[in-house]
């Protein structure tokens, strides 16, 4: 019944949410009657976001839903028709779309790096063309705040994360998308009651300011709120005076309890204002002289992991960290900057021909073929050593002695030993000619798939200030392929 | 059939869209038998985002279609009774909810200022507290990014402004809200079709690099693509190389267009990469040289306000800008720091009593009471003077001299001479007893209003860097009002 409601909110049919120039595209495409050829379409990112050393790659299962529930109504049909530049064969063949293409992706939760392949789609181009902007916009966003969320939980280490995003989220549909996302990257609990429902997170939260206004007295407000919240007895202290009111108020509430025998099994306080370093420095004293020593302290107010950090650093006494808006804005990031770039296309003989998209700027050469990406590990430790892109049907699981080749600077290359690494393959087929082939993944397995992908990490790679760069190489093979392209394609354009 | 097709999208009914702390107050209201006391809370937002001088009001329209299609389902009751802290009976009165409250609210496209009531709901309690999370949501998204379009508008002058920023978009909805929000703001067009056919916004887009890479050469790209799309054609120049490849070629497609008399009405080209300054006056020359003086330069590459004003100054030849990612997610502001806080509740005598929120810092202390915005305006030029918050019953449309006070600092305060000064009521009733009480405006007309508002300000007040600031003054009955609660709060509290 959960995963009905799910579909209702996020399933939509979203077969406009295109960008026109995709429409336009795919009308020329039929018009010359090569709509059909099959074309092979990379997504992947070109810059770590936040000066991260690494991307959680999230989003798939929306992106599967979004696919796999294409389909043009009567409505859509005559809205593109009265833009007057459609021609009605065209439209007809709209009327019948649906993908039957294939989709090979990165696991959600995965850690992945600059220009590798995170979702490859071989389709019909006419097809591969219209679902680009869209994939792109949930890749983009779920990616970038699963990457936030673990940068805050690898500063937050053990303590418990909150994420209360929801007032401040681009959207509602931010706020959902959002929190699936945060809650992948480390995120313990959600404000938000309809991600919690929809994607069975836990949901976490107590009172506000106006729960005090509300009573002519900020003792009678805790009073009240203890009566009906026993288990988990969280007090807000900050309505009017925190160390003069709002924390003496909280301890007398404690201890009132305690007298009756009421001890809820969870309590403390939450602060949403002033400066969290003194402040819960002081708490832990007042509560500590009252023999409250389980008492719990959270902190919530424009939190990111610097600011993070910098309490960590100077010993603030904080258990639960709430983090809203700059955890669900991806605050420090405009965007992730995923693009999609064709990469293969069937020629007259129908075989697939490598494409390549040429810039003056080396960084923003693609990398052409339909291609798999090889994870390298040290066999000792586990870490990762490198990734490896190569063609998709090239093998780097049986042991052998590799040199692995930078991607934009050609005479740079690793050297690897066939005895001290092995390989894992990171694309795997999720749709095959339009069927889905992976089943849905528990949100919990993925966040738990996400934090063993952050300890194959060496620590170097995951500082939030100026972290080590992983290698991401590319395969002999692929290397002179690219080489080779390179050189056609600036002789005859140039 | 537009309308119903928007409803099926946007107006989902958002019930558990909402934090969880609203829902455990709401039980806290219900189980002390004060739910159905008459509170007003305030939405306002405290500083203007961009270090821009004021903020474009939008999101209404969501708003009410949210708070009017408010239902817990069955299913929702289910999710929160295992939540194992909520009583039956009030699991049973969710299932009754419906809003019966009423809302005011500032008028979509409306310039606003820190500290004013955008949106004013007077309610139950326990109802209006559950619509705080997800009615800030939206409004501060779509307020956000209305301003970013309002400051890029202000900069680009008479250009076209065509939004294109769906695919780094935070969400698909956002790239839906987003767009609306950013043709209110300025936008000219948007490439996102759902967005157009939602909210009857003009589409505008052509090709990306993959139709170019579909062929063998970037000629036969051009020739093919002004087969299909005559009334206007744009090509995309910086697949290869702009000025030896894309603009030669672009100019000999239109050079032959123009021998077979098939000129296209609306013909040139679009750059994507490079050094736009130098580019665009470059080939500008060039197609003044072949008398081709009406094609258009289209260009886009994460392009904001600040960049646009340097091309400007450096007299860049160009007609059409494509704004993405830095127009719809808000770049250079975190989120518009939208709050809603409790400003009066009815007393045991069915009075309603303002409240006020006490804070060491001044600018976080609430302006007590149901009020009204007055907006002053200089008879002689009709630019606004002063924002004048005061009771929601006080009048000031009739002449008289009249003191307005700072909300901050009491003793200061502006004079204004009877004859010389005219004002309006910003606050309109939209929903009384939890009816619709203002037909839906048009995307256009909000534009529309959105620009003459935008020319009630002088221009220095809006300065991209630097503007002046708009004073918001109190009047005498409601600083007296204010400073009185003021006194008492901090006596009884600290």
């Amino acid at each position: 019944v959960l995963i009905r409601e799910a579909y209702k909110i996020l399933n939509k049919n979203l077969a406009l949410m295109t960008d026109f120039y995709e429409l336009t595209m795919m009308q020329g495409f039929f018009a010359r009657g090569v709509h059909n050829k099959l074309a092979v379409f990379d997504l992947y990112y070109r810059k770590n976001p936040f000066g991260n050393g690494y991307v959680i790659f999230a989003g798939l299962e929306q992106v599967i839903n979004y696919v796999l529930n294409i389909k043009f109504s009567e409505q859509d049909i005559k809205f593109l028709r009265a833009q007057n530049i459609f021609q009605e064969e065209f439209l007809s063949y709209l009327k019948e779309f649906e993908f039957t293409g294939d989709i090979f992706s990165v696991r959600e939760g995965s850690v992945v790096f600059p220009g590798e392949p995170l979702v490859t789609v071989r389709a019909p181009i006419i097809q591969a063309q219209l679902i680009e902007s869209c994939m792109l916009n949930i890749i983009n966003y779920e990616s970038l705040i699963a990457t936030k969320s673990a940068r805050i939980k690898q500063v937050i280490s053990q303590d418990i994360i909150l994420e209360f995003g929801l007032r401040r989220a681009p959207s509602p549909e931010a706020a959902l998308l959002g929190t699936r996302a945060s809650f992948i990257g480390g995120c313990d609990a959600t404000s938000n009651t309809l991600a919690g429902k929809i994607f069975d997170i836990p949901v976490a939260g107590t009172h506000a300011h106006s729960w005090i206004m509300s009573f002519d007295n900020e003792l009678d407000a805790f009073r009240e709120y203890a009566k009906y919240f026993r288990d988990n007895l969280i007090l807000l202290v900050d309505t009017y005076n925190t160390l003069k009111s709002g924390v003496p108020n909280a301890i007398k509430v404690f201890k009132e309890l305690n007298a009756q025998n009421k001890m809820p099994k969870k309590f403390g306080i939450r602060l949403d204002s002033g400066d969290f370093a003194y402040l819960t420095k002081q708490i832990r004293f007042m509560f500590n002289q009252e023999n409250l020593h389980d008492a719990i302290i959270i902190v919530s107010n424009s939190l990111d992991e610097n600011i993070i950090a910098a309490l960590k650093q100077q010993d603030a006494q904080i258990n639960s960290w709430g983090i809203g808006t700059k955890l669900l804005t991806g605050d420090g990031a405009t965007a992730l900057d995923g693009v999609y770039k064709l990469v293969a296309l069937e020629n007259k003989n129908k075989i697939l021909e490598p494409k390549i998209k040429i810039s003056d700027n080396p960084e923003k050469i693609s990398t052409p073929c339909f291609k798999q990406t090889f994870r390298i590990y040290d066999k000792k430790n586990k870490k990762i050593k490198a990734d490896l892109i190569g063609l998709h049907e090239e093998d780097f699981i049986i042991n052998q002695d590799l040199n692995i080749y930078n991607p934009v600077i050609s005479w740079k290359k690793i050297f690897l030993e066939k005895n001290y690494y092995f390989t894992r393959k990171m694309l795997e087929a999720v749709i095959i000619n339009g069927e889905r082939k992976i089943s849905k993944i528990n949100l919990n397995e993925i966040k738990k798939y996400c934090m063993l992908e952050l300890k194959s990490l060496w620590p170097e790679y995951k500082r939030i200030i100026n972290p080590e760069v992983m290698p991401v190489c590319l395969s002999k093979k692929l290397a002179i392929i690219k080489n080779n392209l390179l050189k056609i394609n600036t002789a005859n354009n140039y």
